[in-house]
């Protein structure tokens, strides 16, 4: 029986401003990725999010990012990899140690926004990620972008890693997202969505922007809970799996 | 043979803005006080701290305060029970796993600023306080004002409680702190600490503003990391400690 | 023939967190309450919301508040009164500067949120706010509770106050407004808030939680621009005031 | 008769974290460069930094940075063009609109940290400050790298530049700053400093870090406040320059 994780960013509100629509989201999915505070989220965000992805049994991922809020984390910082470092290792002892009180675990860590960005093309940062994990819990596994060198430098330290693929972004031929900047970038239509994640399970490949396709091997599914369309793409994919017999389960 | 703890409040720089002397005033002290990042401190710090912690074998203690860096947490804030324990543990999980990652636990919680002041006198937040504490790590002790409401009811709920006095504080006949709006709230003169030290160590009282004395049982003397006399402060308490045979060890 | 001003809290978005929808509220409104980049609004989203407001030929209002974004400026924050008043003149400064530089005027400032509240019941929170503003432009107006303290010393100080009363808040019997914590704080239904703004205009009067009615003369009419209802809560009032005559223009 | 401009960077503190020494250096200067509540300062210490200027005869000007506190507006962010323009806007027309309330002119403009080096080189960085600039005072003037881009540019729009060099920075064989990780970055010296304004100002060059000196032409000298040694420096800068017969005043 093949299974697919269904992955999303949740917790991303910042006291009274409200981004996204969690409860809407959690029982569509098998892990959640939860901001630690520092781009998006707070402490009581934090908490409310873990207790509710408990509830619904979504597997709990770290998902840290820079310490810029009105930028979100998407703006690429210059920080020193030991400041990098401090950060994210912050972040993950944060949640995680939320996350023990209240019963449950953080499996995994995915950067968040440029973090995530810059780990697909760069050794240094990757590797400051990595070293992150090790010290605060070896255990847990690395979510990010499949194909990357950021995968390889994992795998190459003995870490594991889980390939994502995105439903609602567009792919350029070379294997990365379309940025945010053009238009194209995001998918909003539900069916074209639930398209791209059977091409990706079933045939392991994507279609780019250009029209060609390329090879994509891929343990998880990101949607984007800030897309205004997210729970219609959600169940857009729901109904696709359904009718191809795959099961939604976490890694 | 008897021993005294001296904590200090420390790690409260924050990016290019440097707080205190920590390297000067960790060779004289048995316990630190760590800012969390909140009213004080940011990652790089605390890792940086944690580190020469572990290196003065000087024992680790978390220092939460309220999310107000403008105001140093020393500002009254009115938030929502549910939002204290979630800001508190966030901060307590955060150090916690940071400190392990480097070979270190964190053993004790000593609230900070606004937040020390509330739990000496309301119910209200010392059992928010203590809940924080239970839920992220039941073996963390508590540390504050002696003979306050929150040692009643740490020692009433069953957690072990720190009292401590202060080497560099004026104290009022009820017990509690002069306000640091007075002019006479700090002791800046490095023998009138010192004296002050021996007076609660060895005959169990303090000298108040008044001039009364009132009786006073403490296991451990702050000094603040702020107080521009700090370093000369210590040294003077080393001497007097020396002098009447007491052994400087953390609880 | 008589004329009503209906005025709204905009511009409160911050990077990439949105709150309310500014585009749909601006053809209704005939004054805007700007948020100035301390507990909601950025320079990016100011900047904005001005050319917005100039656009739709709405009257502009500085919205200053508390330094405390995560609160969104609602907690009470007990700040000293020079440290408040130089708070409230950087951000009369910032919002006027900037409407200058496009051509418009501020013409009058609100307190937001806890600021607002303090200021109905403090004459020193009030004093402090009418000094921010003789400082910073003696020509601007404040708008603030009807029937308050607040306007009483603006009268007494000759400072022009243009009274509120609410469309989508609830009265208690002492003319003060119920507090949010409570669930019938705010009124969702348009029908309802119409009527409330009829009786306060054409009966210079407003029913209370109680059932009771008291006096209440005001000059303009606030609706939150946070209500999930503000839309259609305009629309019926535009309707009410097509129906009986009134005009909406600005004071 | 010459005279000579020394500016320096104050109002840099942030609630209760202290940078520099303000008041030792105010009697040496001419000129300040206050922050503006961004990357250093807030509304409290920006309103008194104004009172001493005003009391101590210094000209005032605006010293806008990047928004980011943690990192002292010295990294470099990838902002769009508007964001940037809005944001040196907000901070120009908050600390104008303050300093007239005090009965003062903030004359010119200074970049700080990152975006300073950024003008120095950017054609699209230099563009926006201008324009920000002119759209809230046109007869403002601005202050940066003497012999730069952004000089360039600045003239070519006829906006008057006060070009500046450095007391305590070395200089590059190519007339830009030694970046600030070199250890040789910040000259401490103050004989050296005092010497190396005395060869800007009265041979119109300066000698480089590879011993090579390089022609500069100067309007005004610039002693950083956060450098420890900044009122020996400043010190000894006004005896090299009584002794040469040099008269200290602003532009």
């Amino acid at each position: 029986m093949k299974t697919l994780d269904i992955n999303c960013d949740l917790g991303e509100s910042f006291g009274h401003y409200i981004i996204g629509n969690d409860q809407a989201v959690f029982p569509h999915i098998t892990s959640c990725n939860i901001a630690c505070g520092f781009h998006g989220g707070d402490p009581l965000h934090m908490h409310r999010t873990i207790e509710s992805a408990i509830k619904h049994r979504v597997q709990i991922g770290a998902h840290p990012g820079f310490p810029d809020r009105p930028g979100f984390g998407r703006r690429k910082m210059e920080l020193p990899p030991e400041e990098i470092k401090a950060t994210i290792k912050y972040q993950l002892a944060a949640i995680s140690g939320m996350a023990k009180s209240l019963g449950a675990d953080v499996t995994y860590m995915k950067p968040h926004g440029a973090l995530y960005n810059m780990a697909v093309v760069s050794e240094s940062i990757s590797n400051t990620l990595i070293d992150a994990v090790l010290e605060v819990d070896p255990n847990m596994r690395i979510m990010g972008l499949a194909g990357s060198l950021f995968q390889e430098l994992c795998e190459s330290r003995n870490v594991r890693f889980i390939s994502e693929g995105f439903a609602d972004r567009s792919y350029l031929p070379d294997g990365s997202l379309q940025p945010r900047i053009s238009e194209e970038a995001v998918v909003f239509d539900p069916g074209k969505a639930a398209e791209q994640v059977l091409e990706m399970v079933q045939r392991k490949r994507v279609r780019t922007i250009g029209g060609t396709t390329i090879p994509l091997e891929i343990q998880s599914i990101c949607v984007h809970g800030d897309n205004p369309a997210v729970v219609d793409i959600l169940k857009s994919i729901d109904e696709a799996l359904a009718n191809t017999g795959i099961v939604k389960r976490h890694f």
